[in-house]
């Protein structure tokens, strides 16, 4: 029996290293939808390596037998009848609605976009349970739960840590760092990715929004939801047990095996793709708290993740706009923490009931991050 | 329902332990049997205390009612009917009959005495096929292995890690070691143990012993068991699966974690008689190959091992004697390799069928050995 697979946002860094991972697993899984944003040319590429039943360009398609275009074409490939999972590494609410979509649709969703549980974690829970779809986490700190979680009662879970490599300023004083450069920003120590997510991990944003994913995908409240400063990336997340034992997932950093267990999950299948873990190799690993000083974006995310309703969507918002204005040298990295702080000062949060009620703290909490940003 | 619990050794280390762990889960378990060899005073103690319907003295006892006393003692309180967990932290042969016949009876055999599987690991786990009975490791790398791999299938585990601190002449030149005086071998860095595995852990002969160990319980080849010196022994297995992801178990030593979950397992119950772990407080965590100049019993160990057969029953017995003599300072810790080599270089495996079997060699081995200790 092959699983048909739909990716979703298949010509960006997680698209392309899912299309890896399958191309190893060719006996298991074969392609059923590629959807992209605008690159057409990878694309049509991979369109005539793995010919899918259905391509979608969101930008520029022409909506030819078997393609899509618009945003449409993400909702046809996520519910596509021959699917049954989802890789969704679609940035923004465009990857929302797909993920509900599926979700209602009975799909597993692959989810690498973390801020779709941020903004709608209640509604994509809502969904899964009405459509008897799951969500499997592609985040390596939340495979790594999941992979220390398989096989237990979730009664069981008393406490995680995950870790984050507290990126390039860990160890800048808090006035030298509010005056990073972009350049400066986007040295992440272990982690090779995108502009925004390296900005997320130099504000420790990201594990801000990883602590607010946590909280959705494994049901737990925020004070079982712990944060260690691990430089090494080695050690992706630990897991505490009522009994007090803990289990920890430990590899080097690749993105390939936390897709792979999300396609696998609960199973695991044999792949000799990624580098093999040799702890002689991975040298001594150490673990600090995080510097409260240099890091206050990342409070403010968990606060507006304790405080719930609209108050994640419009921290992650406020975050966007920041970045966008900081990557643009428009606002100093220390401003980033300003201009979300500025937005949650004046943020009434209510139930995060329905999409529009999000998309709609979305945007308005944009337009307050804009007024701050020139502030 | 309250599950019934012999504790054999119970005036020991891990018995005491064992207890230690009981008295905080009163409600799920409850004291059937005490035995103990030789310690009349703290055995009837530890019976007033905790009630149980039997009692055995090895060494000393009378044969009272509801008490037992020599060998035969152990087996009654292994096989008792209200018994369901043997805790068997007894050293030597007589564990070992005790193990078998619980196992036939249907029990589940808690077991922190690796020369039991070592010796027989075989006969073992023939008796818990016909009697429907099962080993559970107290071991803490043992423990830690199966933790990582409960829930999953055995065919999805590549490669066993286990962790080695090193003991006390990980940093030392072979040729100084080889003098080390007794009270040297028994500084052991992070575990405080008996006197022998004190010295196992300083020849690193106890980590082939659980090399041997990791063979017979988790039925995988010697080649996916490999052994890394780790100085902190917070790690304390790594587990590799075939899809190259790694789960580890961690946490500041202590026996009573292994103790409590070889009592529950496959499930975990809330506990928190443990010290919790905290990454932060166990600083820098440093992984080391074993230099084989320095460790040249563990090798030989290893090597028995797979020959099979009588071959680890006779390195154990060979181990027993050396460690003795040098406690007793008649020979270098330099000799203690010597003499096992001696041992070995002589030794015909023939398969270890039967306990006879088994007996004979040990007795064969512990004869050969003191031999060359003497010459």
């Amino acid at each position: 029996m092959i699983t048909g697979v739909a990716v979703l946002g298949s010509t960006g860094s997680i698209g392309c290293s899912t299309l890896q991972v399958l191309a190893r697993q060719r006996d298991r899984f074969r392609v059923v939808a590629l959807t992209a944003h605008s690159n057409a040319e990878l694309l049509e590429h991979q369109a005539k390596v793995w010919k899918p039943v259905f391509v979608g360009l969101v930008n520029g398609g022409n909506g030819a037998k078997g393609t899509g275009k618009g945003k449409e074409s993400l909702i046809e490939a996520a519910t596509h009848p021959d699917v049954k999972i989802v890789v969704n590494g679609i940035v923004g609410a465009a990857g929302l609605e797909a993920t509900l979509a599926a979700l209602r649709a009975g799909k597993r969703v692959a989810l690498a976009n973390k801020e779709t549980l941020v903004m709608a974690g209640d509604l994509v829970r809502q969904a899964a349970r009405e459509g008897g779809g799951e969500v499997v986490p592609v985040d390596s700190e939340h495979s790594a739960v999941l992979q220390c979680i398989t096989g237990r009662r979730p009664a069981e879970v008393s406490r995680l840590i995950l870790t984050a490599s507290g990126g390039p300023f860990r160890t800048w004083e808090a006035s030298r760092a509010a005056t990073a450069t972009v350049a400066e920003a986007l040295q992440h120590p272990t982690w090779k990715m995108g502009k925004k997510i390296t900005v997320d991990s130099a504000t420790l944003v990201n594990k801000a929004l990883e602590v607010i994913e946590a909280h959705f995908l494994f049901d737990l409240p925020f004070e079982a939801v712990d944060v260690v400063v691990h430089p090494q990336s080695v050690v992706h997340a630990f897991v505490e047990f009522v009994d007090g034992s803990v289990l920890a997932q430990v590899g080097f950093p690749t993105m390939e095996l936390p897709i792979l267990y999300a396609l696998t999950h609960p199973a695991r299948v044999a792949d000799s793709g990624t580098r093999r873990f040799d702890p002689i190799i991975a040298g001594a690993l150490t673990f600090e708290s995080l510097n409260p000083d240099v890091f206050r974006a990342y409070a403010l995310g968990r606060a507006a993740g304790v405080t719930g309703g609209t108050a994640p969507a419009a921290f992650n918002a406020a975050n966007e706009v920041a970045v966008a204005r900081f990557l643009e040298g428009k606002i100093t990295f220390g401003r980033i923490a300003e201009v979300i702080a500025a937005v949650l000062d004046r943020w009434d949060a209510v139930p995060a009931a329905s999409l529009a009620t999000v998309l709609a703290a979305d945007a308005e909490a944009r337009r307050l991050a804009e007024e701050a940003a020139c502030s």
